[in-house]
């Protein structure tokens, strides 16, 4: 089914992206219903000429996306649902209803259950979605939770990201960065735990990054924002992986390049002051960091005026030539450097 | 939001059946089209005043619900999604998608997963659905499958676990306790093979139960003949956790009792024979032994000369008032025993 190898070929070798394009390709859909399967951020059910129920799913396993040492149950819920739903939010929908599956060590008390069913009910009222199944069983080892959300549409406002076309224009919702810089701080108090258990962690001062870290929202209200602004995003993804990462994914669909300006992606003060203090470049940190949940999304050029200083959004640059990659214009030297994918490569990656 | 308690309480002493009815109570619906969330085999989501979309997951955890020493990893795939289509079945609706999120060590070749993908893909051909989305990650111990299944049905075929009414027959598919004699028989083998490896594993003769257990098929047949029959259930669940504990779930969502005969109950010769050779008793295994992704359902009286003889099917009982409980008529003494649920009841098991 998949491509014959000489040897064996570890999976970290190969890397999810290659992974999901072998079995996509070992998968072609049947059902006309079937608008769009694999490769979005959701798929795409048609429910008839106008309407269409969107799909989309997530495992998040402690150890590689969590570390329950800096993340409090109720957190991991909101996020576990907050995360799914940006993915809907991605394809400019409306969540509509989620299933929540938990694989669980026996040793874990009804109350640390409770716990997170109550960060994923706080998420079900904020997103206005329903929990309408799951399943629960046991774990040999660590916490393992699967969420799939259920989203509708009416299908002309659908955003793909195979959308982008020339010299359309890159947006971005909120932020970038905040997500990334809250982890190392936690990463940074859990050594000094782990170090002397007495102490306590020093947490003031990091407010918004930490929350853009453990509990971060996904942007429903995008959609919303945009229709007031009578503007229809041409392509569109959420920002889990990273900015880099996601680019790549628009570029690759959409058959473009872009040209994104650095002193133009949206860095918050307090990204900017723990990353200097961190020893990071805070442009590396927007542009790979990942766990942001903003949306990135291109729109028609001729849009420009209608989202021109709005606070809520910030362009950062434009679809290019396909030839000429995906390259970044430098703050300093006004030079363009090509970006690099650094999202997720494969299964070595464990901060989101 | 759940029961609270005066000391930390354990999950396995809780059970599933009261964590699933406590999540249900701290979720109200919000949504008009959710015609049905948690507490049936799937939900249901209202597509317009003809028709729904069904939607059911299921979480498969290595060491578990699953033992690689004797699972083929073609087989396992199959399984996974065939125990969820039967979800869909047992709504007496017809599955139309799936999507798969899969937690793997790194350790995995690509081989061994597409070993896996190679048992979905077969799976996806038999029961004529799409692969249209999933999730890969890293898992830091053993093997963790969560698929989700989307399916569709007109609104008044429909058949939900509350339809149950006194006088109707129960009616099962295919025959019962298969798919547990032939887990009792590779477990046995494997003990063999634990205590010597040199020995070969003693499998012949056993090819059918061997085959409920491995690589079970759901009843997505079972629609269509009823339609010819011209028969609409009237309460239908999938028999996946044994007799006895889905007997007990349509009484309490009915509102009714049952009586059942034991010499009515179908068992297979190779079941009856296997059970005999290991000591157990046939009918213990057919009512609690699980995993047969056969269909338990109820039909009017006035159908029974539609069904009666029919091979496909057995009418194994009658609902009864709820007072008087869900009982079996034994085969010997004739008299009447309480029939007790005795599947899944926490997180101490370990054959499904």
């Amino acid at each position: 089914m998949f491509e014959s190898a000489n040897r064996l070929t570890l999976l970290e070798e190969l890397g999810e992206f290659a992974l999901i394009g072998q079995i996509s390709e070992a998968f072609p859909i049947k059902h006309a219903d079937v608008l769009k399967g694999i490769g979005d951020d959701a798929a795409v059910i048609r429910k008839n000429d106008e309407e269409s129920f969107l799909l989309s799913t997530d495992m998040l396993v402690e150890g590689v996306h969590f570390d329950l040492v800096y993340t409090p149950l109720k957190h991991l819920g909101y996020k576990a649902v907050a995360s799914n739903v940006s993915d809907v939010a991605a394809m400019n929908a409306v969540p509509l209803a989620i299933t929540v599956s938990l694989a669980v060590s026996s040793k874990y008390t009804l109350e640390a259950i409770e716990e997170l069913f109550t960060g994923i009910r706080l998420a079900c009222d904020a997103y206005k979605i329903d929990l309408i199944g799951g399943d629960t069983t046991s774990s040999r080892s660590g916490l393992v939770i699967s969420v799939t959300v259920v989203g509708e549409s009416k299908n002309h406002e659908i955003a793909y990201r195979s959308g982008a076309r020339l010299s359309d224009l890159v947006v971005v919702s909120g932020d970038l960065g905040g997500a990334y810089t809250g982890l190392q701080i936690l990463e940074r108090e859990k050594q000094v735990f782990l170090a002397d258990r007495t102490m306590q962690p020093e947490l003031e001062n990091f407010s918004y990054i930490l929350e853009k870290q453990l509990k971060p929202e996904a942007r429903i209200d995008v959609r919303g924002l945009l229709q007031k602004l009578d503007i229809k995003p041409t392509s569109m993804i959420d920002i889990s992986d990273g900015l880099s990462s996601e680019l790549h994914h628009l570029a690759n669909q959409s058959g473009v390049g872009f040209t994104i300006y650095e002193d133009k992606i949206p860095v918050d003060q307090e990204t900017y002051d723990t990353a200097r203090l961190l020893n990071l470049d805070p442009t590396i940190c927007a542009l790979n960091g990942g766990e942001d949940y903003e949306l990135l999304f291109t729109i028609s050029v001729n849009d420009f005026e209608k989202i021109k200083g709005n606070p809520n959004f910030s362009v950062i640059g434009y679809c290019s030539e396909k030839e000429n990659g995906i390259n970044l214009i430098t703050r300093n030297q006004e030079t363009a450097v090509p970006i690099t994918a650094q999202g997720w490569t494969g299964f070595s990656k464990t901060d989101h």
